[in-house]
């Protein structure tokens, strides 16, 4: 996707004497466009941890590459190979809720093979990398189809411009390119559906503000940033035609976890009958969990809450908000659970419940 | 209340040559406590527009005085009396939503009296406004009352320390003391009730992170400030025992016009069963509104959105949050529905609905 009319995507590998990562690093945005050079495991472990990467499936190729990095430094440093059981778990848990990193990186882990050599494993876990990288590429363009589907019928409803609703991003920066949320907005725009985003803020750490309108802005899509709190109002006035979210992890049940604050947005939107979509690949099915209450919700630093940064005079510098002396608490997610998500966008269609999903592609 | 161990109250008389007003400035805190000088009726119009003093109440109170210091400033200068009804227009509209400010300056603006000089209406309009100011003091007061027995009931039902969700600031920065919403909190911290508060920051101008936080140190009442998107979560892992706010405007039906965001947490505290409590004092009721959709919604400038204030180094400064280029919206409140709400904290009180309100106390 574009920005400033450039093409780009969020991640990318980078070849000279050894291979290295590179992402657009977006801590910065939309005040700056930097590209994060990410030559080692340990480096890709910061950048998720510290967000330099973020969204689900991102954090998922993230940590297949990582398991790639690891394999390359042991060859280079003469490490022992055994070395990478350890260094599998600290990179599986470099954050715990969106379960795409659980799946990537067990995905590239579960193929590693003790009777080959360190050398052969890291060609292998490169390939499986690759794969992931560009089944998750195919995947968005896929979701985009589908979710097209339902903004057509919409417009065909209302034959006016829509009005949609999103939280947090879960755009082409949270993916590799397309995104889930985002993806059949991008699709509809070009398909010259005339449509217009309310871009939900998403305190505390603003990835509506910072990347959603970023991208937006990118592919000229007409957008209006709000605070999080004045989404009921826009319901209740009419101002909401859908609300399209994408999802950290799905349960079997189909109950969503995405970025804390999307309950409430289901919530209202229930309330109003307007439908709430979720999207995303089928990576983000956890398959093991029925019971949404076994899904760690990551508690993320209370400078979170305490500070926020933003641009000054052309410095990016980070302000205190709360008085000192003053808790925080920073919960990063929450659960919408089933009975308030009208349909599951998926790059296999579009669904109304994770059940018939599993019956009709995986049975 | 108290800060740093000093009694304060939000706004007050200043007595030398002329009488004027002094109120804390409630744009700089938490970070600094500067007291603002109001001397004519222009600046006590700014100091509301630009929220030096905010809270339905205390700009109840303002439009009161300013009325005061527009007579006293008609006398001074020798102007034309009938000046005054084109000052009152302006004071009235000063900030459009909360119906105190209307009611408090058609009070005072009704006892003028032309056939009296200006100097007899000004002190007419003097008195009008000590009253209002101390009835109001009284009114909270006992709304703190009323409230603490609601309190009182849940913390015998569940004999642990209770939590309570409150969303911006109804504390006694937005009237003269103890407040609306946090009233009943302040009396049953005396009472020795043991409990925490969980604040919402309330963007865009995040009158919770900065002045009920502000405010809860002060009576060192435990406390977390939390992102305005938690409280569905929190609500979901029963963490929260009751929601209390305030009011900017109540309808004859009950409907409630409050800081935007306050609908979503009531439908999140009506799906999981938990009260819903909103305190006011009756000066807040709109008798002539019945249907809500009649109460017009403040848009605030959106450099609200765009910009927030913070402290680094030691200075105040603002930051920009959003990229230039994309567009914001500021709607400054939102309604709940009465059917959210599960009682109506007023002096006069605890009521099921503002019918019984009237029933029992203005029949």
């Amino acid at each position: 996707m574009k920005i400033n009319g450039t093409e780009y995507c969020s991640l990318w590998e980078e070849n000279s004497k050894a291979l290295s990562i590179s992402a657009i690093d977006q801590r910065l945005l939309p005040f700056r466009l930097e590209i994060a050079k990410i030559a080692s495991y340990k480096e890709m472990v910061m950048a998720i941890k510290e967000m330099t990467i973020r969204g689900a499936p991102l954090i998922g190729i993230g940590g297949a590459y990582a398991i790639m990095l690891a394999l390359q430094e042991i060859v280079q440093n003469k490490q022992p190979f055994e070395k990478i059981n350890e260094i599998i778990s600290e990179i599986r848990s470099a954050r715990p809720t969106a379960v795409n990193l659980m799946w990537a990186v067990d995905r590239v882990a579960s193929k590693i093979d003790f009777s080959l050599s360190v050398e052969e494993n890291y060609e292998r876990s490169l390939q499986i990398a690759r794969q992931i990288y560009s089944e998750e590429v195919r995947a968005c363009k896929q979701i985009a189809k589908s979710g097209f589907d339902l903004i057509e019928n919409l417009y065909s409803k209302y034959q006016r411009p829509l009005n949609i609703l999103t939280h947090c991003n879960a755009g082409w920066l949270a993916t590799v390119d397309w995104g889930t949320a985002l993806a059949p907005i991008y699709y509809a725009h070009r398909k010259e559906i005339p449509l217009h985003v309310w871009v939900d803020e998403t305190r505390p750490r603003n990835q509506g503000a910072k990347l959603t309108s970023f991208e937006l802005l990118g592919e000229n899509i007409a957008h209006t940033i709000i605070a999080d709190n004045t989404g009921g109002l826009l319901m209740q006035t009419g101002k909401v035609d859908a609300v399209i979210v994408g999802a950290d992890r799905v349960t079997s049940k189909g109950d969503v976890c995405n970025k804390v604050g999307t309950y409430l947005k289901a919530l209202a939107a229930k309330e109003h009958n307007i439908p709430f979509w979720v999207a995303f690949p089928t990576s983000t099915i956890d398959w093991e969990i029925s019971d949404y209450r076994e899904i760690p919700i990551e508690e993320r630093p209370s400078e979170e809450i305490d500070y926020i940064e933003g641009e000054y005079l052309d410095k990016i510098c980070k302000v205190r908000i709360t008085p000192t002396g003053s808790k925080s608490l920073n919960y990063a997610f929450d659960i919408t659970p089933n009975q308030f998500v009208s349909k599951y966008i998926t790059e296999l269609g579009v669904f109304d419940s994770i059940q018939s999903l599993k019956d009709e592609s995986f049975t």
